[in-house]
């Protein structure tokens, strides 16, 4: 086999077989393969696409090119939940304790990243004395016992993926939908996922800014899921102003502490019921979507979702009081308010630009080496549709720094009012499922 | 400016500007942009085409990334010929001396090659004592002079063509028509042509194996010339047998000064009349192409072209003599018939499988060292179109070895005999001139 002819093939439009594409993952992981064979490859995938049978045979390629995580140990079905990305996404510290409340195993590997806020591990250290800093043996009880634990990443996961995405970030293919669909579930099965709940975000503050494309990566990766045996069921969700009021690593833990309160920000706590419903239907810990909403609705109201969160804490080191006493999360110096300047109705608040005024504010790492302020960010006090009057607040900054006239204003140019009475716009677009 | 910016925008479809080609070009051919975004750009050209600006641009950047021949010494419009090449094509060997007895100047600039059969230099080489080891100053003052030399390539010419090619060649791009286009015409242009016949083969011999192919090529090579002021016209002619009768270094020799006298094959000395009519005319040496064709003829039949040839074979150290006893050239040991095993009339000559046989005796490199045996070759007996009887001569092999079963085997596999009539193709199938 020779991956010119290879290259050839996918340029033509043809199906590559299951052996072409693991002979093409091996060959470029082994560095038998160059870059520059790779590229030309991957670009012809940008233009011709991928067969449904093509994008498995890639995604299952990519996992087996390195470590894979088993959690065969921990009894019942382990389901996954992955989100493409948006602002002010706090669904994952709100839904582990959540569906592992009802009986769901949550053997969670998270990382930190890059981005407008920290990544989940970031977020729950604001916690004090939270750590993730616990062996696969450690992992597995917690698991078992507490039904929800959260590690950093270890292990040499998806090697294929990482060089892959690399050589496409600088050759213009990272935006080719087969492959964005092969590397995310390859991660996720990589890391022992049975079953995997996607929430795929759409509009301004997504990488899918259109729900078109954000549909067909939904079916891209649903297809994969199904076609390699891991049930997986796909939500689009709206991205097109910030999910909930926080966007912060401490104010997040706290709109979550709220949220499993039934306090939380309709939106997000919406979005979590009907992620999580998904996630007890997978696990089998429901006979149907409505029976698995109304039992994660229980565990709010009876607070056993509270508890857990405060058991999952508490297992790795973290102080559980925290969630009865917020002003024990880490603080921001200084509080000032985003007023409006005319009254009106929010007709749009740009998501990826108020992720943009926390990240200036410190909220996130710019480069790999920045350190995260986690106390810093903005409470949203008005959502699209809302009602204002001249001089109130639409956010608070939370910051460490006097100064914040560039983010006000950032923030300002960034929420448009309008005259005429406007809707608030759809939270779910659409659910998708295996395709026939 | 970022190469992968660039990449982005020609996957998008949008026309890239001088600048952007020129930053492409020079930061590949000095090092600075990596194998691997080159390659996913010329695979984005695959998909998504250039313009012609963007080819023009194209062509002159790569001309500019090396040296240049100057020939403004040499007095008149020179005028390169070039063919996309075929099996049996001996016209440059015929139009050189031509065209120069009709004072259209010939600055020759040829090479050895790869292929069925050796390239110019090679076949010129079977005149006992020529070489093309000749000065510049000796090259101009010869076309001065006698209207027609012939050097070897020197000097550093396109070397971002060479490096784009060699990259094309491992990365499945090399069949995108503007790179083909401007390859070729960057050549050209470097090697000093004011002026530019084309000859586009199509046919089972030919790289272009459609017509269509082949006038998209033709048309693009014609705009390229005309958009960067070198005059530029182009035919695109049947390569789907081969053209005359010989293939072969010595025995091309042989058909060239045949085809001067005017007694060469009719389908070489049409196709010699039509290139060689494009020559004089663009060389402004006659006002119509009708006037350009009798002037060649003139000089075939009062014997000024081959007078013509015989003064360039001595200039350039070779015996003359040749032409008037063709004995004294490179003489095969053996000769061999490859008979008709049925009545009936050639339907097909497979025009590429004649130059794999004939590269089997040696007649042709396969590799970069291997050694040319000038005497062999095949010399075909009927063409398509053409009765045979059973037992007549289809081909005769000439060789230095005694065994030529193989060869004679796949001769046989390549030539169809029909029981109906069968009409010789068309050798012209179009001419190509600037689009408005």
């Amino acid at each position: 086999m020779r991956m010119v002819d290879l290259i050839a093939k996918k340029r033509d439009g043809k199906e590559l077989t299951k052996e072409e594409i693991s002979f093409i993952v091996e060959g470029y992981t082994s560095g038998d393969i160059p870059d520059y064979q790779m590229s030309a490859f991957t670009m012809a995938v940008f233009f011709q696409g991928m067969t449904a049978n093509e994008q498995a045979e890639l995604t299952m390629s990519m996992v087996q090119s390195g470590d894979t995580i088993d959690l065969s140990a921990i009894e019942g079905v382990k389901v996954d939940k992955h989100s493409t990305g948006g602002v002010g996404d706090t669904t994952t510290l709100i839904l582990a304790p959540l569906v592992a409340a009802v009986g769901v195993p949550v053997a969670k590997m998270s990382g930190r990243g890059l981005g407008h806020t920290g990544g989940t591990i970031d977020k729950l250290e604001a916690v004090k004395g939270f750590h993730v800093e616990i062996d696969k043996k450690e992992f597995i009880e917690l698991v078992n016992k507490n039904k929800v634990a959260v590690v950093g990443q270890s292990g040499n996961l998806t090697p294929a993926d990482k060089k892959i995405y690399a050589l496409r970030d600088v050759t213009a293919t990272v935006n080719s939908l087969p492959l964005i669909a092969a590397s995310i579930m390859s991660k996720k099965i990589a890391a022992g996922a049975d079953a995997i709940v996607l929430d795929v975000k759409t509009g301004a503050g997504a990488f899918m800014k259109n729900l078109e494309d954000a549909k067909a990566l939904a079916q891209s990766m649903v297809n994969i899921g199904n076609n390699v045996d891991r049930q997986t069921m796909a939500v689009i969700s709206d991205m097109s102003q910030p999910l909930g009021f926080a966007i912060g690593n401490a104010l997040e833990v706290e709109e979550a502490i709220d949220t499993l309160k039934g306090k939380g920000p309709k939106d997000l706590e919406e979005l979590c019921l009907v992620l999580g419903s998904y996630m007890v239907y997978l696990a089998n810990k429901a006979s149907s979507l409505e029976e698995a909403r109304r039992m994660l609705q229980e565990v709010i109201e009876n607070g056993k979702a509270l508890e857990s969160f405060k058991t999952f804490l508490a297992a790795q080191g973290g102080d559980p009081s925290v969630v009865d006493d917020v002003a024990k999360l880490p603080q921001a110096a200084h509080k000032s308010e985003v007023k409006a300047e005319k009254d009106g109705y929010v007709s749009e608040i740009v998501a990826d630009e108020m992720g943009t005024a926390a990240m200036w504010l410190g909220a996130g790492r710019a480069t790999k080496d920045s350190e995260i302020d986690l106390a810093v960010g903005l409470m949203l006090r008005k959502k699209v549709g809302d009602e204002v009057k001249k001089g109130e607040s639409l956010v608070t900054i939370y910051s460490n720094k006097e100064d914040v006239q560039e983010v006000k204003e950032h923030i300002l140019k960034n929420i448009s009012i309008s005259s005429e009475k406007v809707d608030a716009p759809s939270l779910i677009y659409d659910t998708v499922q295996k395709s026939n």
